[in-house]
C-alpha cells in the first residue's frame, strides 16, 4: 500500500464535499446520524445470516458489504474533521486506555464473564 | 503525520484481538452489532443539542465524542479485516461511483431536492 | 380507537410470522438487528432536515415515515414475544423508574444540566 | 389484560414529559436519534452472544433487555404523537402492504432466497 493513503483519502472526502457545497448540512449532530445509517446498512446485510454465513458471503454480497464499509468511513472522516479530530490520534489514545482496562492475562480464555466485555475491539 | 499510520493501528487492533483470544466473537455479523451500538454512542452526544450546539462542545463532552470516533475506526478496522476487504480500497471505489451519482455541477447548491440526496459524504 | 387494539396487532403480528415460518430467523439477536436497521430507516428521513423541517414533513414524506413507525412496532412485538416479555407492563415499570430519576420538580426548565438528562421521554 | 392499556400508556407518556416541560426537545429528529440509542442499547445485551444464548437469557439480563424494550417503546409512542400518527393504524396497513408482498405461499419454506428479505416481521 502506497504511503499516506490515509491522508489522500481525507483529503479526497473534504474537496468531494467542498465541490458540492455541502459543508452547510454537516454538523456533527447531522454526521452522526449519516454514519449511523451506514451502520445499519451493514448490520441488514447480517440480520437474517448466521455467524458463520456472515463469514462466507458471495461475491456479490460482498462488493455491497464494501460500499456499506467505505460509507461509514467516509461520514467518519467528515465527522473527525468537523469536530477538528484526528482519527488516528483518536485510535492511539483509545488503545492505550482498552489496553489497561482489559489487561490479555486476565480476560483471555473463555469464561461465562467474557460476556460483560463490552469493548472486544 | 508520520507514514503508514492506519496500517500501523490495522496492525496495533489485530494484535490487541490475538493477544486476548478475541477473535472467537469476531464474526462479521458480531462486529456489524459492536460497530452500530458505538455509533449510537456517538449519536446520543448529539441526540438533545442543537446542531450549532453540536458544533461548539466543551472540552469535557469533546474528548468523550473522541472516544466514540475511535471505536468505531477500530471496529470498522476489525470488520474489514476479517472480511478480508481493504478500507482503503473500498473508500476510493465508493468515491469515484459518488461523483458518477453526484455529478458537483449538478447537485451544488441548496435546492428542495437536497432533501433528497441520500449520500452527502 | 377500539378496545384492545394493541392485543389485536399483537397477534396479527404473531400469525403472520407463522404463516410464513419466519420464526426460525426470529432469535432476540436477530430481531435486535432487524429493529435498529428501521429505526435507521427512521433516522434517514431526518438526518439532512433541520428541527424544524422535521416538524413539518410533506404529505409524501409523512407516509414513509409512518411505515418505518409500523415497521419499529412490529419487530418490536416480535422481539417482545420471543423474549416472552410483556411490553405494557414493561413501560409502566420502566415509567415508575423514570418518575424517580426524574423527579418533575428538579428536572423542569432549561438548566446547561437538561443535555446531560439521557432519558427524556 | 386490562383494555385500553396502549392508550393509558400513551397518555401516560405524554404528561411525563409535559410535566418536566421536556417537550422543546422532541422534535422528530431528536426523536428518531434518541429511538436508535435505544435500539443499540438492546443490540448490545446480544452482540457477543450467540443465537441460542440470546433465546436463554439469564433472569438479570432479560430484566436489563426488559428495559430497553420500554424506552424503544416510550420514544415511539411519543415520535408518533409529535408527528400526529397513529401507531395502531400505521401497522394496520402495513401488516396489510407486508401480505401483499410477502404472499405466505410464495415465501414460506427455506429457499436461499430467505435472505434476501428484508422485511421479516
Amino acid at each position: 500500500m502506497a504511503d499516506n493513503d490515509f491522508d489522500r483519502i481525507k483529503k479526497q472526502v473534504r474537496e468531494f464535499v467542498q465541490e458540492r457545497d455541502w459543508d452547510q448540512f454537516h454538523s456533527p449532530k447531522n454526521l452522526s446520524m449519516a454514519l449511523i445509517v451506514e451502520a445499519a446498512e451493514m448490520v441488514e446485510h447480517f440480520q437474517w445470516l448466521t455467524e458463520e454465513q456472515s463469514s462466507n458471503l458471495s461475491p456479490e454480497k460482498l462488493a455491497e458489504v464494501e460500499q456499506e464499509l467505505a460509507d461509514i468511513q467516509v461520514y467518519l472522516i467528515s465527522l473527525a474533521e468537523k469536530l477538528k479530530l484526528d482519527i488516528i490520534a483518536a485510535v492511539d489514545k483509545k488503545l492505550v486506555l482498552n489496553a489497561a482496562k482489559y489487561p490479555a492475562d486476565k480476560v483471555r480464555g473463555s469464561s461465562k464473564k467474557y460476556n460483560e466485555y463490552k469493548d472486544r475491539s
